[in-house]
């Protein structure tokens, strides 16, 4: 076997900004690979050749020497693509691997990339760059796995592309179980972490650092000059949950989540930007639990997020938490930091909960306040002024509020010492970044080791002619924070140039799958009017629009077998259909996700629409997520089922679409599950599920719904039923709404249809 | 008031080891040294005159600079006494006090000695060395201070000598709490913490650094080169709850107790002697919990304690223990100890309650064994081979053993993969000091950053020709590690000349009281043959002895008022009484002691008396506390109440006395409390309170005990009731003995009395 290696093409070569003497083996498949690691020599670079590596499992088993590593790159940095089922592993020291695209396949394993083989094997001081992992999801949402893992010591992911993450697992984890992984220094700097999609429940997060049972130790982390844009898996964009990590000058555009001290003390956040759209209020800021963090120099815009998601979380703690629950807020500072339209930023007692007492057990209770808490040197303007600047969840007497301006439009709020109330200014220095235009003239507080906040946001020293707010002085160069090609890979962008949509004609005699098989994703599918007759399900894998010119012209008329969709979702299915009537032979289902591999997300909305006949309207399997599914002025008739994602029965906080829309429909006859969206599990971190049923009747529907509720949501926090006509449904509730949550109803009329009944306190079962 | 300094005698003084030029104050009375403390300016000596200064309350506020410190000094080190109420308190950088003794007084605030005036005046770079603080304890036994509180940072507390500490409180603590605390670098070093007696009960400990709210915090503390003798307050001499902290060269001697890593993780502790007697259970050596503490070079001679009190315990966690219970040992490295006759030195698991699940919240139960954690290089010697060398209390699977030795003289014992049976012998190289007489022959492991374990016990390098053991050479100086003359203050030692006690005759027409006062303590009172009456309560506040020189030959009737005793014990009243027959007139008490203000220990030695016709035969108040309470061959009759020492009942864990003997005792006609000896509360670090009862004969006793139980013990963790006569005692009970703790019965004969049981789980109070 080694004696391959011999007849591999030995180049030495000269390269202007790397090693001078560098050799460079040419690799084309794995075997070959797996040999040129095996005989690898500090300071070798093993030249992977351009093409595509299917179901490859990469050991990097190999030992360079410091300024001398060894590494792994692309011929052609983003020619060489990783894909099936494959990974790539570290164990060594001094290795580095760039230039690789991982598309189209998943890890077989617990990781993508991970800075270990096995216990034994473990990485350190090796580097991750110039690369692309994309929509590399496990097949099943509930399967766990992580993109990128460290483990070890002194590792780097840096400048890489990041996307799509979906399955269950933070995209990226360090891990820090055994004194070989503490202390280790980690950077990850440079990258940009695109799209990723709400999850639907915990373990969504972008980044994790530790988790709770190595909450105790150190771990050094730096998370530098990242972009985060639309990392929306869940509440906690970076779980920060270990001792002393350091999170600088990062963007956080657009993404909804929080930069969280979930466990660990002692982070430095420094010099961040979160970037909000001023009206989107899931997009949040920094979240604090713990001791003796410092929130500094950091820029926040346009954000309206409130509690968890405010942009400053000051959170409540549990007295003598267990391990994995909540710490009191100890010995925090946030100086230097600007706020520049987001409303109430700063919200203490963040997640009290002692009215759930009732409910819950004493081990659950956020009762101890923030303590030795210094807030000060802060400025924040509201181009419209709030009556509330500080929210007070739960009592703030433990918060020192010292030398912070607040430019409310004069609109009065309530007093504390220490916020003082100051007309002036802002200019926009460069997209999305508005500071002060002149001197506050307040002379900014000098609390403990605050000399030690030297620099301002933009670098400048803060030794002389020093200001209260994140900026001293614009003079210098104002960062682009969303030149995109400043992070990730070199090679990549995620700005696709836009194509017009295609609109391709159906007649009534032709095959509509066949046509959407050629479509290409974004294409309009234009039914003629007239009765469509379809035998077997109708297969959506892209983005399609389904439409006819006039509301009723056409009828998709639903042959298939009992159980088929007519419409079958599957990852990347998003389904836009408008102006069709559907028609079932009773035993079908109108649409309906795949029953397995849903690897990634569909998405669905249904527009003046007639469905009836059918035995679902809907029905989403386990582990299939769709971020919106809207029905808006559609009828739905004569059907057994009508709306039905109720999968996610394992209490883990998971539930199967981020937003559940109902607006301007008439549901008549739907006998059971006329809506039925379930989320369970006490899981404070998911603030998620949402439904609105607005403007919307609903008749002599819920006669054989077991429960005899005609509504069922139970677990989801976000729910609104507003404007409804209810009429001759035989149920006892229409809704059975948590008081505890976002669970609200107004403008309803209910005729002989049970009442709306408001319970204070859900009982869920505990997760942790 | 300011003009009074200038009359000061300003001396420049050169001093050959200080700095070269120093203004010396001459200070003579709290006022003049509280105006030259407010003048004090850098490398100013306040001197203050030889004498005694009572009730000073020293707040030494003031600021001098690195290398130039304002120092507080004695006229001559140990001639100045601070007494009364009275401390010292540091508001400031760079200060030093030197040479004071605090004796014969107590701290009316929380601290004798503070490293902070208030929350704004911090002592920084300060320094207490060649003090003397003696027996300075609080008049209540529940009033908590400590004696040294540190706050700040890079403070010391250096050569002194500390002791007889009793009330509640440790004697040293550091306080973490708040930014200006933490990475605090104290130095305690080289200072001797003299005899410190049980006190009964938790709080009782030597050092602790931290408490649990902190122990997320980065301490630094380093603990080196102290003697630690007879250090018996409780079950923990050393109690670590912060991070990063180091205990270094220290000397265990004597002390009942351990080191312990209660809370906080990644101690250092190498180097240090655990010195026992070769017999007392409760001398311990090193508790660890928690995560990521390195156990090196340590050597352990003649320690027989076990479970908590093993030369090492490793402890079972509490899954996702609450903040201030017991976290799970992970990461935890020991390695090159060395263990002469300590039996089986390795205990895992200890603590483990799962028995206890029935009586305890699952937030108690003590399961989680300990992950990660290697024993390796370390050297076993046992001059008696013992059966078992690994205690596993619960299953040590998650522990590597690596390149041990053992010398267990052939005896088998369990075996492990790395612990290896190996004959040598031994020789003793210094006083308590006994190694290995040659090379083991055993190659180091070689684990994660062994390397930094560079040096052995006695600081010869590990780099060459390194072995296994605490030791690698012996042929440099081997340190007496018993020289006193090497820690505490300079011109103090605890070393008494011995001397021979006085005997003193009492003759029947003699003032007992009068010739007490006069005795010196040790003396000897001898009572002439015959009835000496007694109008009131005989103080003991010195050792006394009283006897007579034949059995009942003398008796001490009793004639004071009702309730008062006959015998009255107060703080330092040690009291032996042998031969003599105390008579009451059934309203008064044959002991008791004081009801307020035992501000420290008493004794009590009954034996060969005879005791009738009184109220108590012994009533101890709270807050009262005796080392040891025995009553051997002595009759007890006719009494109402018997042994009574039973108003702990806040159940904190206290109790009055540490052992209560009863042996070869006769109890005829004692109505009610017959035995009353009580702890309460669920506290699993005070393992005290000693109760035997031995070849006593009990009769016609109990009738009037309302829970008819005759022998009472709620709540002692040790009882042996062994080889007794019960006879015709009219209760249910005997005794209710205490199955999961330390409770025994055997050999007892019970005639008409009811019976003893054993209930496994005694449901207390929890205190946590």
């Amino acid at each position: 076997m080694r004696h391959i290696l011999l007849v591999f093409v030995l180049v030495t070569v000269v390269l202007g900004c790397e090693s001078n003497q560098e050799s460079k083996l040419l690799i084309s498949d794995i075997e070959q690979l797996n040999n040129a690691i095996s005989e690898a020599k500090p300071g070798e670079v093993l030249v992977l050749k351009n093409g595509t590596y299917k179901n490859v499992l990469i050991n990097f088993k190999a030992n360079g020497e410091k300024n001398n590593p060894i590494t792994l790159k692309a011929e052609t940095n983003g020619e060489v693509i990783i894909s099936g089922k494959s990974h790539l592993k570290f164990g060594g020291n001094y290795l580095a691997v760039k230039g690789l695209h991982f598309k189209n396949g998943y890890s077989p394993s617990d990781a993508v990339i991970e800075f270990r083989i096995d216990e034994e094997a473990i990485g350190n001081h090796c580097t991750v760059s110039d690369c692309v992992i994309e929509d590399f999801n496990k097949m099943h949402r509930d399967d766990s796995d992580r993109w990128v893992q460290f483990w070890g010591r002194h590792n780097t992911l840096e400048n890489c592309y990041i996307a799509g993450k979906t399955n269950r697992g933070p995209t990226i984890r360090v891990d820090l179980k055994g004194n070989v992984h503490i202390n280790n220094y980690h950077q990850i700097i440079g990258n940009h972490f695109g799209p990723k999609p709400p999850k639907g429940g915990p373990s969504g997060e972008t980044i994790q650092i530790g988790d709770s049972y190595s909450s105790m130790s150190p771990s050094y982390t730096l998370v530098a000059n990242n972009l985060f844009e639309e990392c929306n898996g869940e509440v906690e964009i970076i779980s920060s949950k270990t001792n002393f990590n350091e999170f600088r000058n990062n963007v956080f555009y657009k993404s909804e989540g929080s930069l969280v001290t979930r466990h660990g003390n002692y982070c430095k956040i420094d010099g961040n930007y979160f970037i909000g759209d001023g009206e989107n209020k899931n997009i949040g800021g920094i979240r604090i639990i713990n001791t003796g963090h410092w929130v500094t120099n950091n820029y926040f815009y346009n954000l309206k997020g409130k509690s968890f998601r405010s942009p400053l979380a000051v959170m409540n703690g549990i007295p003598k938490s267990p391990l994995n629950r909540y710490n009191q807020v100890t010995d925090v500072v946030v100086a230097y930091n600007t706020y520049v339209n987001c409303d109430a930023p700063w919200q203490f007692g963040v997640g009290t909960n002692i009215s759930q007492k009732d409910v819950l057990p004493p081990s659950e209770i956020r009762s101890a306040r923030p303590l030795r808490t210094i807030v000060a040197n802060n400025v924040i303007y509201n181009e419209k002024g709030n009556e509330t600047i500080v929210v007070e969840h739960d009592k703030a007497d433990g918060v020192t509020f010292k030398s912070n301006a607040v430019n409310n439009q004069g609109v009065a709020f309530k007093g504390y010492e220490g916020i003082i109330a100051k007309s002036f200014s802002v200019e926009k220095v460069a997209p999305h970044i508005l500071l002060p235009s002149s001197d506050l003239d307040i002379e900014p507080y000098q609390g403990f080791e605050f000399e030690s906040i030297s620099n301002d946001l933009f670098g400048n020293s803060r030794n002389q002619n020093n200001t209260i707010g994140a900026v001293i002085s614009t003079e210098g160069t104002v960062p682009s924070i969303l030149d995109k090609s400043k992070y990730g890979a070199s090679w990549y962008s995620n700005e696709k140039g836009a194509r017009a949509p295609q609109t391709i004609n159906i007649s009534v005699t032709d095959d509509i799958q066949s046509k959407i098989d050629k479509a290409e994703s974004g294409d309009i599918i234009l039914l003629e009017e007239g009765q469509h007759l379809v035998k077997s399900s109708i297969v959506i894998n892209k983005h399609i629009t389904i439409k006819a010119n006039k509301k009723g012209s056409a009828t998709l008329l639903y042959e298939g077998e009992a159980d088929t969709p007519l419409l079958e979702l599957h990852p990347k299915g998003f389904l836009n259909i408008e102006n069709v009537s559907l028609k079932g032979a009773n035993s079908q289902k109108a649409f309906a996700s795949l029953k397995e591999n849903m690897f990634t997300h569909f998405g669905l909305t249904v527009t003046h629409c007639d469905i009836s006949d059918f035995n679902y309207v809907l029905k989403v399997y386990k582990e299939s997520f769709a971020e919106r599914i809207t029905f808006s002025n559609t009828s739905i008739s004569n059907c057994f089922n009508g709306l039905e994602l109720s999968e996610e029965t394992n209490d883990k906080g998971d539930y199967n679409t981020e937003y559940l829309t109902v607006e301007n429909c008439t549901f008549n006859k739907v006998k059971q599950n006329v809506i039925d969206y379930y989320r369970g599990g006490y899981d404070e971190s998911t603030i998620g599920g949402n439904l609105l049923v607005v403007n919307s009747t609903f008749t002599n529907c819920g006669a054989q719904e077991e429960n005899n509720i005609l509504l069922n949501h139970r677990g989801i926090i976000n729910v609104n039923i507003v404007n409804n006509t209810f009429k001759n449904n035989p149920v006892n509730l229409v809704a059975l709404l948590w008081g505890a949550k976002n669970n609200t109803h107004s403008g309803n009329t209910i005729i002989n249809s049970g009442k709306i009944k408001v319970e204070e306190n859900l009982k869920l079962k505990l997760m942790y």
